[in-house]
This record gives C-alpha cells, sequence and structure tokens, in this order.
C-alpha cells in the first residue's frame, strides 16, 4: 500500500502492555488494545507479544487475513522499520528436537501402505499442540470412533466369481523344499481329496505322478488370457486322471496383503530404497500379486459352454459368494459350487463363506427346491477351519465337504508330510469324537437340527470402550497367597 | 446441658474392658458395656478405644448423633474434664504418608476436565478405607458398570443443523508450512473435489489461486453473525468460480475436546496454571472453541431463502443427522446434504454418517420417491473413512460421494504434497482392485445388492467383564519350542 | 482275607519287566502282566513300579476298588510281607517344595469371599496334574467358558423396593472432613437439588442449617424399624423445610461389596486375623454392612398409608426397579418413584435404571395413559451418569432428572466445596452445549425423538475368545519410523 | 534333449545388464532380456542374476516349469557346461542362523495337539518371506479373521443323552487325600444334597458310611459295558438308601481335553518323548481318558425299560442338551433330566444348560401342558454356577436344582472340608441376600418375572478388531498427579 506509515521497532516495543498493546504481524504493525478481551484464544497469548513481532505465533493457527478481516481499518497502524522490532529468539526446546529428529526418520513414501499409516507417522512427526487439535474429538470420543466402526457393521456381497482361494495352497515350496509333494503323499495315506492349484512351485504332473491307483485329486484351474493354454491344461487334466475342474473364476487381480508387501520392504537393502514421491507403487507389492499377472480378467459366464465344450470333467465354481450366482450356476448346469472368500485374501468385508452357505441353501431350497447336500449340485466351504466341529457346522448346514488350506501348510512347512499326516490324524480322532458327541454314528446323521446357526448373521461391532471410566474402573481381585502388600 | 456431670479421665480409664467398657466421644463419656455385642461394626473396634478417646475413630463413619440416637439415654455419664482423658497418639503411617505427598500433587481444578478426572484423582488421595466404601458394589460389580453401558446403548438424533465438520479441515498449517495448498495440488493431480474450508490457514483466495483450470473446489461456510461478511464471501466465492456451496447450519459452540484441552495446559507455563476454586473455565479451552466464536448460532431454516436469494451456487447443508431434516431440506429446494457429525468433534454419541445414510435413503425413497444416488438431490456423507471398501459401502447405500478429512491432514503433515498425492494414489489403487472384486467395472455398478448392511444399526456394548472368573481362567497355550519351563 | 498268601519284597521284586510284571498296591500284591495293554493310562506308567509298590502313584487317580474290579481274582496275589517291598523314595521336585510352601501361604478362610477365590488359590496349591484335569475341558474351550457366560445374559427384575441408594450418598466424612456440608454448600451456588441422607457423617440440622434460604433439600429415609423413631424424623424435616421425602424401601440387607471387604482384612492387625473354618462370616463385612443394621426389613406396600398420614411432604419411592411396582406406585397416589439399583451395590444383574425407565413409560402409557415428564407422577434415575449427554438421553426418555452421586464424593474428596462446584460447573458446560447440539434450546426441547435406544436393552455377551486362533493371528503393523530390526 | 548346445558359464556371464540378461535355471540358460519389464516380480530381482545361475531364487517361488511355460522356445539358449557358472555364495545371514536354531527346538509332532500348534511353530520356524505370503490377508484382515468367527456363531444341538458331567466330579483325591469324603461332610453339614460319581477316588461305601443318617445322596451312573456289573451297582446303591439314579449316558468317547495332555508331555522324561511321525496319538492322552474305556457307548433309549426293572429308585437323565430329548424322557415316564455339557469338557460349541433350559421348559410347556418347576418332571442345571444369583436365574427359569462341581473341588483341594462348609455357607449367605434384594421370602417366590432373559440366546462373537485403527487411536488421558512428564 503506497503512502504507508513506517514505524520503528522501538516505537513499538513501547507498546507492550494491557492498557496499550501493539503487535507486529507480517512487517504489519497493529494496535490490538481493544481487541485484547475478544480474542477467542484469550488475552494472555497476546500479551506475550506486546510491543514484538507475532508473526511466528500467528502463522500456524489464523487464516493470513484473520487479522485485517477482524481488525478495524483505523487499528492497522502501518509498517514497522525492517529489522528494527525486536527479533523474540526461536527457542527450539528439547522436546521439539527429539520430534525434528524423528521427522528425519520418517520412512519413505513408498513404504506407506493405507491411510492407517499416514496417521501413525503424523503422530510421531507432528508437533504435540497440532496432533492434539486434529486428533481430539468430543466428550468420550466415543462418536468419533463410532463413525469408523460403523463402516465395519456393512459387509460386501460380492456379484461374480472372482476367486484365488487358498485351498489349493500355492507356492508350497517356499515353506518345505519338497512343497506340495507333502499334501499328495499325506492326502493318499488318509483318503483325502487334493486339489492342486495351478500355482503350485511343483508341476502338475509331479503332484498326479506322486498319487497313488485310485487317489483321488482336483485341479483348481485359474483361467489364462490365452484360451489355448487353458484349453491344454485342461485337458492334460482330464487325461491324467483328474476328477473334477474347480475354475476360478478369478478378478483380474488379487488383493492386497500388506503384510505381505511390509515384508518386502524389509528385505531389500535399505540403500535403495525409493525415496519419498515414487510413483511405481505396483514393484514393491510383494510374492502374491507378482505371479498372478497371467490371469484372466475377462472371464465370464458365457465361458461355461466353451469349458462343456472341451471336457467332461464336473464343472465346479470356485469363489461364489451370493446365492444369486449359485444359482446361476445351478441353472448352467455346472456341477457345483465352492463358497469362498480366498481366505480373506482378497476383498476384505467379504463374508465367510459358512454364512453364504446358510444363504445359497435357502434360496436355492426355496427357487429350486433343493436339498442339502445335494450329489447333484454340491457345495464346498473353505476358509477358516481349524478343528473338526468346524466340518461338523458345514456340513449340517448343508456343505458337502470343507476346504482347508494354511493348517497343511503349515504342518508341512514346520514338518514335512509327517506333520501333514499328523495334521489329517488329528482331524480325523476330533471328527470321530465329535460325531459321537452330537449323536451320529455316520455323516449322514449330521443334520441340520444339531445346530443353532441363529446368530451367524450377527456382525457385531462393539460400542467403542470408554476409556476414561474403564481406566477409573478398579478391577476385582481374587484372594491371594498372603504378602507384604505396599499401596504406592 | 446444664448440671451435667464431670467425669476425669482418670476414672473412664479404669472402664477399659468387656466387662465395663467406656468411651469418650467429643467429650462426653459414655457406657457401652451392653452394646458392645450390638454394634453393627463388631465388639473388637470398640475395644480398643476403651477407657480412652474415640472420637477420631468415631468421627468419619457415623452422624454426630448416632450414639445419642442409640444409646439410652441413661447410658450417657457426663462431660469429660478437660485434657484429663488419655489421648490415643495419632500414628501417621508410611501409607498414610505416602497418600498425603499425593495429596499435595493434586492437579489444579482447572486442569479437571470431566467427571472422570475427579474419580482418577479421588483414587489416588482418598484413604483406602474410603475408597474401598465408595468404589465397592455388589458381587461382581456388573450391574454397577452396566450402569454407565446402558447409557452406551442410547444415541443421539440431534434436531438441527448444527455442524463444523473437519472434512474441509481447518488449521491446516499446525502440520505443515504450506498449509492446506498441498490439498489443492494433489487434488489437482488426482481429479478429486477440494472442499476449502472457512477457517482454513491459508486465505480463500490463494487456495483458488494454486487451482488447475477446471479443477472443482467446494466452499465450506461457516455463517457469520454479520450476513454482509458472509454474502461478501459468497459473492467472492461464486465469481472465482466456486462449484458448491456448502452451508455449515453451525450450533453456537464447537464440542469440548478434551484432548485438545489437556495439552493446552502442558504448555502452558506451570507457575502460571490457575489454582483451584477458578470461575473462568472458558479461557482453557484450547484452539478449537477459541476460533470459532464468530460463527452464528442463530442460523435457522428461514435463511435458506436468503441464500437463495445471493447466489446461484446449488446449496448444500453439513451437518444433518436425521431423516427430518434431510426431508426438509429436500422440501425447500436444496440441492443435497452432508450426513456428518463433525468427525465425532461436536456431540459424542451422534450416529455415524453411514447409519443415518441408510436411514434418510429409506424415508426419502418412502415419502418422496427418491432413489439414490440421486443427482437433484445428493447425499454426501463424511466420517471415518479409511479404506476404499469404505467408500463402497457408502455408495452402494445410496451416497454421491464420500468425504475425507483427518487422513489427508495427517499425509500432509508427515510428507507435504507428496504424502497427499500418496495417499490419493493409495485409495485409488485400493479403488480399482476392490471395485472389480464386489464385481463391478465402474462406479454404476455399486449397487444396493452388494452390501449386507443388516446390522448397520447395532449398538452393541458388551455386558461388563466378568473379571474374576476372567482372571481364574488359565488361557490355553500353543505348542512351544522346546525350553526348561519352571512355574514360580 | 484269612488265609491269604503272604509274600516277600523281594520275590516281588523279581517281576519286574514286561515278561512278568507285579506291583504292590495297598500291600497286596498284583499280576499285572496280562494288564499292561489294556490299562487306559498306558502300560509306561506301569512299568515304572514293576516289582515295586505303586501305591502312591496309584491312590490319587484311582478308587480304591478299581485294580479289584478290574483285575480277575487269580491274579490277586497275595499279601506283602511288612517292610520286605523295595520303597520308590519319594523325590520332593524343585517344583513341589515352591508348592508346598504357597500351600503355607494361603489366607485364612475368612478371607475367601466367593467361589472364584477358591479357585484363584487352588490354581496355586494344587499339584500341577490335578489342576490340569480340573480345569481342562474340550477343544477351545469355549463351551466350557460359556456355560458361565450365559448367566450374564440373565438379569433380574428385583419385585418390590429395596434400595440404599448412593444418590444421597452417605458416610462423605470418609473423604473430607466437612462431609457433606461440602455438597450443600456447593449445591446452593448451582441451584442444584441435594438429597440428604439418612447415613450421612453430618447430622441432618448441619445440614439444613449450612442451606441458603430457598435452596430446595430433599431428604433420603431409611425406614427405622422403630416407626416413631421414623415418624419423628420426617415430622422434623417437613418442618425444617424439606421439599420431598423418598423413601428408601430398603431391603432387609444391604449387598456384599467385597472390595469393601477386602479392605477390612488388610487394615486388620494380621496377627489376630481369624484363622480357618470361622464361623462368624458377619462381623468382617465392612462399612457398608455394619451401618444399615437399624433398617427395618418389614416395610412394604401397606406402610404407605401410614406415610401419607404423617406428612404432607410429596413421596417418593426409591428403587423402584420394573414397571408393575412404578405402576403400583402410582395407583397408590404417590408422588414418583426413583429407578435405581442403588449404584450396583445390592443385587448384581439389576437392570440400569435407564433400562428400567424406558419400560416403565411405555407401560404406564399403555395401561395408564401417562406421557413422560409428567409433573403428576415424577420418574427419578439414578446410576452411572458421568457427562451431561447422560442427562440429555434420560430427560429425553422421560426422566424428570437424575441423580448423581459418586462423582461429587470424589469431587469433594479430593478438592473439598471447590470440587464439587467445579464438578457442577464442568456439568453445566457440557449441558449447554449438548442441548443446543441436539438442536434444543431449552430442557423442553428435549424430546423423544432426539435420541435412538433401540439396543438399550441388549445385554450382549461375547462368545468366550479363541485363545489358540488369537495368540497364533499376527497382528498387522502400521508403518514406523526407520530403525534396526531384529526377529528374535 | 538331444543335440542340445552347450554354452560355457564364462559366456554366460558376459550377458550381465539390462541390454544383454541371461539366467541360469536348472542348468539351463535362458535370454531373458526382452521380459524384463514383463516380469509380475520385477526387473531388479532378475538383473541381481544377470550372467549367474537363479535357480536357488528361482524355485521356492516358480513351478519348475513357470520358465518353460512363459518364455518362447528362442529364449531357451541350451545347457551350461558343469561346473563352470559362476556360483553366487549362499550367505546365511544372522536371521536365518536363528531360524534354523529354531528349528532344531521344534517339539515333537506327538505334543502338537491341534491345528493351533502347527501353526504356532510355522510362525516361528518358517522363512519370514514365506511366513509372509502364507499369513497376510486383504486390507484390514477382518474377513480373513472373520472365517473363522464365522463358526464360533454355530452352536450345536447334540442328539442324545452323551455325558460325563463334573457334577459328580471325579478323581477328588488328585487335590486332596481325603477326597470326596470332605464333600459328603460338608453336604451333610450344610443339608446339601451330594451326588455320588463313578470314578469316585474314594469308593462308593466309603462315601455312603461317611453320610449322616437321613443325609440324602443320588448316585451318578456310568453305565458299563457290562450290564451285570451295571445292576449290582444299582441294586446296592438302592439298598444302601441313595435317592436317585442318574444315568449317564454317555458317549462312547471322553472329550479331548488339551491342557490335561499338554501337562502329560511336561510331566515325562523328556529324553522319552516320541520324536516325530509317532502314530500312537491314543497313548498320551491325559487322565481324562484313561479313566473312561470302561463305558458302554451302546446304551440307548431302549436300555430304560431295562433300568426300570431293576430298580425303583427315580430314574434321571443326564447329559440332555436339547428338547427333543428331554421330550423323549418325559413320555418314557422318567423323573427327570439334568440339563448338561459337562463343564464343557466333551463336545466344544455345546449350549449352555441355561439356554438349553429355557428351550425344554418352552417347548414341554407347549406340547405337554408342564409348568416348571414340576414335581414329576424335574429339570437340573448343571456348568458355570458361582454365584447364588446364578441359582436364582435358573431356578426362575424353571430348574428345580443346580449341580455345583468345581467350585466344591477347588475348595477342599485348598481347604479340605473346611474349605467346602466355608463354600456352602458363601453361597447360603449369597443366596439368602439376593432372594430378598429380588423381592422374594423363599425359593417359592423366584418366579419366571424376576428375570429378563431376552439375550440369553444371542452367541454374540465381535467383528474382528481393526488393529491399525486401534493402534493408531490415541486412547484418551485421565487428569493425573503433577510431575515432569516428557515425550519421548
Amino acid at each position: 500500500m503506497p503512502g504507508e506509515v513506517k514505524i520503528s521497532g522501538k516505537e513499538v516495543a513501547k507498546h507492550n502492555s494491557r492498557e496499550s498493546c501493539w503487535i507486529i504481524v507480517h512487517d504489519k504493525v497493529y494496535d490490538v488494545t481493544d481487541f485484547l478481551d475478544e480474542h477467542p484464544g484469550g488475552s494472555k497469548i497476546i500479551l506475550k507479544y506486546a510491543g514484538k513481532d507475532a508473526t511466528q505465533e500467528y502463522d500456524p493457527i489464523h487464516p493470513p487475513d484473520a487479522i485485517t478481516t477482524h481488525l478495524p481499518r483505523e487499528k492497522h497502524l502501518g509498517k514497522v522499520e525492517p529489522d528494527t522490532a525486536e527479533k523474540i529468539e526461536v527457542k527450539i526446546t528439547d522436546l521439539e528436537k527429539l520430534r525434528l529428529e524423528r521427522v528425519s526418520r520418517r520412512p519413505p513414501l513408498s513404504e506407506v501402505l493405507n491411510l492407517h499409516d499416514f496417521e501413525a507417522i503424523a503422530k510421531l512427526v507432528m508437533p504435540e499442540k497440532a496432533w492434539a487439535y486434529y486428533s481430539s474429538a468430543a466428550d468420550d470420543e466415543i462418536t468419533n470412533r463410532e463413525n469408523h466402526a460403523a463402516y465395519h457393521r456393512v459387509w460386501f456381497r460380492p456379484r461374480i466369481l472372482v476367486d484365488v482361494t487358498k485351498t489349493a495352497t500355492a507356492l508350497g515350496k517356499l515353506g518345505h523344499p519338497d512343497g506340495e509333494l507333502n499334501l499328495t503323499r499325506a492326502a493318499a495315506k488318509h483318503g483325502v481329496i487334493q486339489m492342486i492349484p495351478t500355482l503350485a512351485s511343483c508341476s502338475f504332473d509331479e503332484l498326479v505322478d506322486a498319487a497313488q491307483p485310485n487317489q483321488v485329486q482336483f485341479l483348481q484351474l485359474y483361467v489364462n488370457k490365452d484360451r489355448e493354454v487353458t484349453k491344454r491344461i485342461v485337458q492334460h487334466a482330464e487325461k491324467r486322471g483328474i476328477k473334477g475342474l474347480f475354475i476360478t473364476v478369478d478378478a483380474p487381480q488379487l488383493g492386497r496383503r500388506e503384510k505381505d508387501m511390509r515384508m518386502k520392504f524389509e528385505a531389500e537393502d535399505p540403500s535403495e530404497v525409493k525415496k519419498t514421491g515414487s510413483d511405481n507403487v505396483d514393484r514393491s507389492q510383494g510374492a502374491a500379486r507378482a505371479i498372478s499377472s497371467f490371469i484372466d480378467p475377462g472371464l465370464n459366464w458365457n465361458d461355461m459352454d466353451w469349458f462343456k465344450s472341451i471336457t467332461n470333467m464336473p464343472l465346479i465354481l470356485k469363489g461364489v459368494q451370493r446365492w444369486e450366482d449359485a444359482l446361476k450356476a445351478y441353472d448352467l448346469g455346472l456341477a457345483g459350487v465352492v463358497l469362498s472368500n480366498h481366505g480373506g485374501r482378497q476383498l476384505d468385508f467379504a463374508r465367510s463363506g459358512l454364512e453364504v452357505l446358510v444363504e445359497v441353501v435357502r434360496e436355492l431350497g426355496k427357487r429350486r427346491g433343493l436339498k442339502f447336500p445335494n450329489e447333484k449340485f454340491q457345495l464346498f466351504v473353505d476358509g477358516g477351519v481349524r478343528r473338526a466341529t468346524d466340518v461338523i457346522k458345514a456340513v449340517a448346514l448343508g456343505a458337502t465337504a470343507v476346504g482347508i488350506g494354511r493348517p497343511f501348510l503349515y504342518a508341512f512347512s514346520s514338518y514335512g508330510q509327517e506333520g501333514v499326516e499328523h495334521a489329517l490324524q488329528i482331524l480325523k480322532d476330533e471328527f470321530e469324537m465329535n460325531l459321537r458327541l452330537v449323536g451320529a454314528t455316520s455323516i449322514k446323521g449330521i443334520t441340520r437340527d444339531v445346530v443353532d446357526c441363529s446368530n451367524l448373521s450377527s456382525h457385531v461391532v462393539a460400542v467403542p470402550g470408554d476409556r476414561l471410566y474403564d481406566t477409573n474402573y478398579e478391577s476385582m481381585q481374587t484372594a491371594t497367597l498372603k504378602e507384604i502388600k505396599a499401596k504406592l
């Protein structure tokens, strides 16, 4: 502003009291004496800068035009003469030094995998005052957290067949040098059906060669973009005696698995880790996504006829997550479906196969008069099975069988083939005993009325805890052995 | 009582046995021999003071007239001669000394922010016996805690438009010197709409100047008590190309945010902290309340016409929390509402925007035949969004879009503009993948049937834990590596 | 058995192998060679005692007649000659020594307050093998814990008026030398109604004297077995200007409060603590029970007429816990009820006053056409209130007012009168702000539609946790600052 | 392949750059220059092996034929000359050494009791990369865990009478030398009915001899395969004055109790612990299974007539878990049933007796017009009882009485007979007080309307926690005593 008055810092410094209070903001001088009691932040903080330059304190919490907007024009006194105002020495406190040291240790952006990460880092590197302002909420902050929790009570019903399940657990050699061969051999011994994965670390023929005569094996198929490749695989499998073809109607992308991605970073040479601002997020996404790029994203219902034309094996769709799609599969004459969300590795908040099972049994019963288990249209379930009681529950609700993946991987990763056999033995022991305990003498006896699943669809998320109340509540204590006690 | 008998302490001291037991209370002598076995607290405690002055023990747990009321008049023997009774030496135990030391360290009252605080302090400074008496409850203290938990199962449906949301996150510079400019620049790069807050730490024009040509920006408006100021802001915004006006029909007060308030105390010079008994609670309430005093508490439905008269921008109400008000907004011809509880920063136990969304879609469907998402009347939701799956859920339930605030603040506080871009890239990656995983090829495919929200309105608070039972229950253990174990 | 064969220990000792295995139990010799493979516990444990005396090992896990019942008569070889059999030296292991030391430190029985206590002690003093046998259950022990949890989902609806609430908090001096006077003075300053307790540590007149002119005070009455005493109290109160009489229709016993009881033990001289087997449980039950013995257990509905005959004060029943009794009170012409479970200090698994409130409002609306809040028949609620939002919830659901007890006790125990005033100021601040945030300009505006209490009656107890699964699940982690990490 | 080209390692080594990149896999040489950018795992990892042998890195994550399938035939250059290629030195990192050390410490397979165990071990012994790949899942891994949690919401309704309850707690001497005699004596003193277990560690006659005249004792019968044995026991019991015969219609197997089994291993000589691969799981299954092998698995409904023919004692079935079976028992003219799941020791996810009670009362009321408690057909409940309030709840819901087992075992294991008496005294005290507090003057007054069991059948499993969100949420804090605080 031309012709603006120049004021010396010395002059400003005289007005350093409640009676006459001038401050400098962005090199301009303001008389805020009358404003002291109106200041929303209180007069005390202004008085601290009375007669001095307050810019540094002012900037982070006011819009630049706040003071010009709120202070009458006649209180805008003019410009301060350069380098004459008292500089308030910037004290870097010890806490601030620690904070700056933390800022220097921020991980590179490429290692920030989700929005939670930003919050975790911000909590460490933001000035405390700023963190307190941003992160605080009303009262006990119940609603603040409820906002997030509410999303957890909504679950998905994914529309099409989009699966990469781990029942046929890929990449077995990561854990044990003999890889999936352990499963083949142990399955033979215990009369369990093995599903051979497309993504096995042993080749298909190795696994079929390892099978005993009459050992039943299924093939889990990931459909290749090049249909000729797929055709060759399917017909080869049929020739080798595979008894069922599980078509994994996979989505074009595998899920992001952040533990896997994070591991990648740790394994890498830290000196080569990308710095902030990289645009190539995709290269750092772990083993799972690396191996899936040849899977066909264009697969759809129309392809089912083609499959029927190239093979006589029973066709089962793997990855169904809602009754509408199970019905469609039935109407197309397929042999069954696997209700699966891929071990939770794809879409978070997909429902469990078990919950979908109840929905499918109910709707296909109502609309097509089917009863389950049903030999003409079989329902398989996988995910989360750890106990024989889990198996019994699934069967009681209508499943033909369940798929179990990770537990066997863990067994052979730790103990090889013997581990898998022991795992199968445990399940068998548990199964026989629990079969009797529910009052059945064979699998036929596991009928719908032996289970109560009235709460199966309850996706309960507790109201966020009242931390203050809980902290104050002094837990009751049991009697203890005699000893000297002191309250600190 | 005139003519009352005087008894020497020496005489009293003779009656110090179960056979003849006198005690002194408030300088009066009582014969409690016959009362010993009736004393609710047992005879032992009385016998400890037989022949002596029991006042100090008596006072804290009896009403002054308890002994006169319960003891027959003839057992009131008279007054003790001054300074003749045996004084029981008051032993201050080590525990008591520690307690008194704790009393001396009580924080000033001004730092006590809520009733929980009193309890936390009382637990530390009360005599143990008193604390045990006050805080104890029946059996496992389930009902005691249920009393509080019951309140957590009641949630609010605030009636009018009372919002200061943080979607347009104010005070950005607290975290990063470039403040909201980071958001503007990153939003441009990723084609995301930015809502400019009234309370930004950068000025409105700075943020508009930073925008790219064709970059869409909205304005979040806090209505000033001085309507001319508001008019100027609105019309300036329209001129500068702002595409939507979000009227934050704010309540006269922002919520109390205790973390923020507590931070304030810590930052202050401890020698200046107010002592107990201050009456000026309001001055110590942190940044959030400080900046909001110019917001108009008188704003109401009638002002909507005035807004329509001063601008042609679409008008959206920000802070709606129940269907009744969404309906009113629709009937008044507004362009939409933001279902928001301000990031939980105002009214605790407000419901999440997501839950309100379902209620609004249902009621406006029923009463006005509307389907959502709806271009004529748009529903926005904010609060708690952290994942692209959250966005997909909101859209499936009828939202046009969601607002995200804090996560971006954390991103630019930690990494500046690059951080915001990375955050947007993460959301985009997640969104694209999850879009396909629910079986949709575009946002249009995110229909109501891909979500199951049957539990969304469940505000579950668990019955208080049975601490004794839980303590006793010995957790099962997994197999572990071989090592020498010893039970202590 | 007369004529029984005697066998020397030396002879027995020869049969110490799988080929010929004799053992001695209770001085008798058995040939268990053929039984080795049938033994449910395996042959190994028997072979350990082959040729020796197995009594010590046998006794704790077999009924005395197990061996005679299971072993054919011809294998009962006869009696061992006294002192000839090899004694297996009893090795007391270090673990066993530690256990015996723990046994010696068992607390006296009088300090064992509940069945949980026995379990806690047993876990420490039982041999590990025995503890494992008793405490173990099937699989993940879900059902084992569910058995207990199921009880937590059943709540009481106590039939009559049986209350000793702490809203009028008794024994105030335990915490502060001025006791309830603090409450009187602070209540005066803030225009809050004080309810004077019968069990105050200050006398009634002291508290009335401390009141300001026009300060409203209520009297909480515990009805004495001697009705003349009660009459005198009531009429004195009316004369002194008390505005409402809250009749605590108390049960004959106060609840057991174990924290309080346990504190008692710690305070006592350990050398005088009663040893095991005492029959006088009652003497050690803390302050709460001590002061309540003069309360009349015979009080019943018929006494209401008598009360009406002795006073014109409005009569309110304190401690109602179900609609049936609220209805009865209304039909008897009383002025209201306090829905209260005495701060959870009496009957555990009583429901909260808030939950009962909804039931009472619904039923009295249906049966008598009443609307609440209602001046003719007022509903009060107490228990668990910590925030002004709690008050607003109660009022919205039909309460005239809420009672608050413990928080004020904690306030004056920590800070005296100033503390109480600060507590009241906090509540007032919170109340005013939240009143506006729910969209009300006065208490009249807090209507039923501002709350959603659809989950209020949900008494949810989570299914016991799957500890093995949870232990194995590796928690996800946020990004962290860069540092050298090592996996141990 | 005959005539395949041989290439020297030296030649291969020249092609070590992005411009020309050859690698060796399984002794074959491939030109992957053009494939570098297509490699799903990125080019970096390939370039690390440019000109070298990549087999070791390739094997664990690719199927053997991956490279031959994906790389055009003309890029298969030929075989490398043996021992000429550069060997990449295998560096065993410190982390890897630690891992190998952990592998050496795996517990023998026989100690692996369930599938959880494999996972726990695998987490410790797998290479980190493999563990990350296997264990990771999508986003916040909610669905991953939900898969397991869904099973927890399905509960069993076992069909027949299959029980070994611990109400009559077997093997009492494990805890105390006098064993069940303590129970007999204490029961006499307190007028409580004792149920004598078949599997007691004291003999039947010892326990009957210890009874007082007129002391009521029941017999819990495990039916022996040899019916003559059973007949002898039953008729002997009737002669000795037993008042009720509780037929435990046991399943052929007791549940697996893993804590008990695990204890077994620890007690054994570590040098004798079976190594991996054992086939004899059954020998290591703890005390509980050892003692039950003589129980008849063939027992069925038809045996009831036989029981009626050999005794006049009232017959009660112990272990009923659904209304269908209670109804059958009633129709067969039995005297009652015990609703019990054996203290959770048999079938996990059996429902609690309390929950079954409500179902039984409802259905037998509807179908046979019965009201409960009912002298003609009595319902007993056991499992989980710890408080007198638990007893009152069961009685209010229709039970004649409840069974309590473990708590008494713990009492006499810790304190002998005095402990049991004290436990009974505690229950009695609690019972009397709570009886009055629910408004009853005797057990008759405990009617259905004093309880609210509307949530009894809710088997709630919380949605898996959002660990990232929860970690970031900064807990609120209460006021604390003044002290120097530093943020690290």
